[in-house]
């Protein structure tokens, strides 16, 4: 309970061992999973809960590179010695945007969810990370106290949970998803209008992801439009999105405000998409977290300043 | 004459006669063209010189329209009675990006080029719409008093005159194409770096188009990246990429500098982006100059202040 505070942040969602083939490198069984990218990241920024659970292959180096960061509570980190951690490979394209999902072993995702520790109720800030939406409903019970709670989702889920996926956006003040995604879900290709359909079935704002083209956040009181940082290294954008998330909930902890309203107002909210923009920039600068174990908050504060000044108008 | 200053603005390019399906309808022979889109955008920051030819058949209501405007200088719009005017029919995919072009007469483009009357010899802003780029190069000695010169191509010039187009980038200031265009041009994937390899052919500075994506600028001097302005009206995207251009060098000749230093300065050409960024979400919002034609410099001087806010980090 040390790092409890009012917006003690908390993410639910998977540990992962990925095997990564882009057009120049392959990567096999390295750190992966939307709460690994998503901890990492927010770490840069204050103190953050993790809830995942994993299976007894877990390797000791994957727990020690979490560990790495300092900031990570993982008393939500639960073993299971004789279960199988989540295994995912993916293929980039050339263009490394598109990608095929070479192999998924659900392992510990087909059990039941992990407990969340009672050390974690206060939490003030929720993600819930890219899972079945019944799952992601069935956390909230845990947070009593939470003020802000964001959700992840995908295709997948849209296609065969919408009904859960409804249910579940009447209980969130956030939803982040990608362009596709927002059009598959309302049925309306822009994604302005997409969000606005979205905010009818809930949400306060919705955070279109674009990838290498950055975001829109559609908010009841305003729209914000971010390209990405314009990078030229990009090695592997696997967790992109994660720690896009990560740097955004990150940095909204770290405000110091506490009540709801604030937490996902217009401003806070579009402050931190800047953040979340900046430290997903150096997440796929390298494959796994192996940018970001390199990577210090002056780095970090030195690149939101020349962002800032790339799109100052 | 009664229009020149040292920043008189120029603009070399195409009148056509579009036809444009969209999958929510469809506009048969309306005005359309490179240097018709140009030149009314750019119109709105103050005068613009057109030169382009037409046919006999180019009907009188499209050279009224473009009187509309006030400050579009026609003097170079010359007229050949037992030609044909350009036409050019397209039809847009649902997710109105993609387009496939339906046909394409070129009329008097397979002739000479226009002649350039002498009363815009003192032009000090070019911008050389999209057209082969021995043509584009032919226009430079018609404009001896060029402080900034900038040029659009596209992947047709790139694949069959790519030694015209090499000699072209030695003798202007900027190039604007899109991501496919700036890949195809140089191999290179990623914008940014493809668009550092086109510096070195010459330019001072190359715009990277993304259509709804906005526009990435990479500047001998720096790096900026704009959204597109994020608007939910999409009518007709035909001519967003010429009216983005001619807000573009319209805002950087209204601004009153005069030295080719000053005029393709990283600052000045990023301010004006954001202003082309801004009339081209106009353009789009529906066929032809149809929403250009309704549109004051108090609407426009309202969404730069709307896209200020979105950017704003």
């Amino acid at each position: 309970m040390a790092n409890s505070t009012p917006t003690s942040l908390v993410v639910t969602g998977t540990i992962g061992i990925d095997t990564v083939h882009t057009p120049a490198a392959k990567a096999e069984r390295i750190l992966g999973g939307s709460a690994t990218y998503f901890a990492a990241a927010a770490s840069f920024f204050g103190p953050v809960r993790l809830v995942a659970a994993a299976g007894g292959d877990l390797p000791d180096s994957f727990r020690k590179t979490l560990g790495h960061f300092g900031k990570i509570d993982l008393a939500g980190l639960e073993i299971r010695p004789n279960s199988k951690t989540f295994a995912w490979g993916g293929k980039y394209h050339e263009n490394m945007v598109q990608r095929e999902t070479l192999f998924t072993h659900l392992g510990v995702l087909e059990e039941a969810p992990p407990t969340v520790p009672g050390s974690f109720a206060d939490s003030g800030l929720v993600f819930l990370g890219n899972t079945h939406p019944g799952v992601q409903l069935s956390f909230l019970s845990s947070f009593p106290k939470r003020q802000l709670t964001v959700a992840d989702t995908m295709d997948l889920w849209i296609n065969i949970a919408k009904s859960d996926l409804l249910v579940l956006l009447r209980n969130v003040d956030g939803l982040a998803l990608n362009n596709d995604e927002a059009e598959l879900l309302t049925g309306k290709k822009n994604p302005v209008t997409a969000a606005r359909h979205i905010l009818e079935m809930g949400p306060r704002f919705v955070v279109v992801k674009k990838g290498e083209h950055g975001c829109i956040l559609v908010h009841r009181d305003g729209i914000a439009a971010l390209p990405a940082y314009p990078t030229e290294t990009v090695i592997d954008p696997t967790g992109a999105g994660d720690s896009f998330a990560g740097g955004m909930m990150g940095s909204l902890a770290a405000t110091g405000v506490t009540t709801k309203a604030d937490l996902g107002s217009f401003e806070h909210v579009r402050k931190a998409l800047v953040y979340g923009t900046v430290t997903a920039s150096f997440t796929v600068e390298s494959f796994s977290l192996d940018r970001l174990v390199k990577l210090s908050r002056a780095d970090l504060d030195k690149r939101f300043a020349e962002y800032a000044a790339m799109v100052r108008v």
